[in-house]
């Protein structure tokens, strides 16, 4: 039979993220730079394993049978604390929720606050099951364009003028895919904006705390005097991606309204927000973030190394202060497609910039580099091959 | 500040499953049966723990860190299996998709097929998250009566006639609430009216293996010629709620949209996918659900004994042929709130139509009466108070 979809999903983003996985598939010591994926020496393995054991001996039932929809009330303390102790953040009129990874945040936020038509602000370049979620419940996903240190506030506004709004995307911490983290000057300026224009502003924070260069700058909620911010934060980074929790810290108000739209959906699995919550319980957090963002930062330095040695010098390599991505601008006048075909054929995947642009006419001139998921040696090789390919198609001009 | 909600999320149903639970927290002794909690004596807790042990074991960072969309490709197969050899559906044309808790289909049916103004058939009474997960789209839950045999199909077809019909709802076996089966003759009925109408039929069995009476049924997708059954299939009530494992099993094309449509969201974790798998590759499963729903007929009996005895002879008691649910019919001159109150009053929690009407002006004359969730003793004098309380009501009228 004939399905009538709606036309909100009937659109088809190429994921050429995936492509490039494919291609690498049939080529023999492919190294993949393409991916997100978190270090995996940085998985506490045994220790997940230990509090996966404990959690399943002490309460079984509690676990196996059906909970409460809040989810694990444990957990829930322990956000709230350290939103408001580790992160600053008003304790009044604000609250957590857990979901299955913070990626659910994203598609919660649009069904929640968004119908056809309304627009959604994120950058130009953007993490890119933004604008799919927002353009699956009919929603516009609107880039907004960037400089070094993040959205342009005027460029924000410009767009917010249609009146048509509802939130505002951003990552701030060392951003997926470019790597920026945003200033507080700049910080306080979006904020205005958003609250110019009636904005709410999601945060989305998933590698804020693999920080290993540079000071920690304010958040977003820290500074939300209006109740307008959704933090996003999420333990995929820090302890485990595939148990897949994570939570949103907003005002009761839309905490409220998120649990009742996600009601529906039914109850999320405790077993792995115990684990989680075990596992936080035994660490010293703040401690166990230095030592994995050591982790990162070494991974970080030996691309950044390898990339500066033997990229060309009209490339741009953009270094980030933590998270899992360096963003490398090329020349304007370089064929990105030939580029990128080019590199995967020496045997190496990276993600162009046209993967993550919200506006397909507007593919960008630059690469993202993942230097946490691979060994040390490949991170080193695979970003010298990717720079011997730029020589090539740059250094000729 | 004001949050601009769309309208379509500013719909608030009262949970009287929900006010019951907390009315009874405040009543020592309170036996509730007003939960749809699977029976704790049937969860196999051992198998799960040593499963669980197992597979973080041999692969723990395939578990922790981010694995494929499509989540674990050996319960994918045993889905698949399951479905065509065990179910009689066919294997051409259809594949599954692995969900945190069918729970999830829930909403991504409406999210991924209806815009707003689109009509969803269920019955009268329904599965509460159903109508709530049809409204969270902007589209419209239409309750369509219901006898013996489960929904009407000419009053489904009179509705039908509006042509702003996407889906059917069912629950074909021991539905939630009313415990009807609808028989081989009925479904064919409705499969005639969704194939005259195009609508799709969403079959949602989270109670069909748990059948203790009876003769099995075919399911709606095994009479599935045009590709317009989605198969909703659950671990909740066989193995465990609280890992939350479902799936979809549906046309291709359906399938590939709801996966665009899901993945926005990120993947689901894999640990519980991977113990579910672990514990089928051990068990003969079906004489494992044998032995359970052995378990859940002795309850069953319990109650449907204590209530053949207790209850008004004006109330009609609907033994189920599986399930977790008995309902009984109140004699329409009852008033239903003043019995509510005096059940609670009494120590005991059930849930009355009001609770899944469709439509709030048609709150309906039965109780929903769980046999499930509590221990023989419990069920049992449970139901006996319940019947005490009827009698005091119907017989003195």
């Amino acid at each position: 039979m004939n399905y009538r979809f709606p036309e909100k999903v009937n659109w088809n983003a190429r994921n050429l993220i995936l492509e490039v996985a494919e291609k690498g598939r049939t080529i023999p010591g492919f190294i993949s730079l393409a991916m997100g994926n978190p270090a995996e020496e940085a998985i506490p393995v045994e220790l997940i394993r230990a509090c996966a054991a404990e959690v399943l001996a002490e309460d079984p039932i509690g676990l196996l049978q059906y909970g409460p929809m809040a989810g694990d009330a444990d957990l829930l303390r322990w956000v709230k604390d350290r939103m408001v102790h580790g992160k600053g953040c008003a304790a009044e009129g604000n609250q957590g929720i857990l979901l299955s990874g913070s990626g659910k945040g994203l598609g919660l936020m649009p069904r929640t606050m968004c119908q056809e038509g309304d627009e959604v602000y994120c950058d130009a370049f953007c993490f890119l099951n933004t604008p799919a979620s927002v353009r699956n419940v009919g929603a516009i996903p609107v880039g907004i364009p960037s400089d070094d240190q993040g959205m342009i506030p005027e460029a924000l506004e410009e767009r917010a003028k249609s009146g048509k709004g509802k939130y505002i995307y951003l990552i701030p911490n060392f951003h997926n895919p470019m790597g920026i983290t945003i200033p507080l000057e700049r910080r306080k300026e979006l904020y205005e904006v958003a609250a110019k224009y009636d904005l709410l502003i999601y945060e989305d924070d998933p590698y804020g705390d693999i920080r290993f260069a540079g000071e920690p700058v304010p958040s977003f909620k820290s500074m939300d005097t209006d109740g307008r911010v959704v933090y996003a934060g999420s333990f995929s980074k820090t302890l485990s991606a595939g148990l897949r929790v994570g939570f949103l810290y907003a005002p009761d108000g839309l905490i409220r309204k998120f649990a009742a739209v996600k009601s529906a959906d039914g109850q999320e699995p405790m077993l792995n927000q115990r684990i989680i919550s075990r596992c936080l319980s035994k660490l010293d957090f703040n401690e166990y973030l230095k030592s994995i963002s050591q982790i990162y930062g070494r991974k970080c330095a030996l691309m950044a190394e390898s990339l500066r040695q033997h990229c060309s010098p009209r490339c741009r390599v953009l270094v980030p202060e933590g998270g899992l991505f360096i963003w490398v601008e090329m020349p304007a006048d370089v064929d990105m497609d030939a580029v990128n075909d080019a590199v995967i054929d020496a045997g190496v995947g990276v993600v162009r910039s046209a993967a993550f642009a919200v506006d397909e006419s507007e593919p960008g001139h630059a690469f993202r580099l993942n230097f946490s998921a691979l060994p040390d040696d490949k991170i080193a090789r695979g970003a010298e091959i990717f720079g011997r390919v730029t020589r090539q198609f740059c250094d000729k001009i």
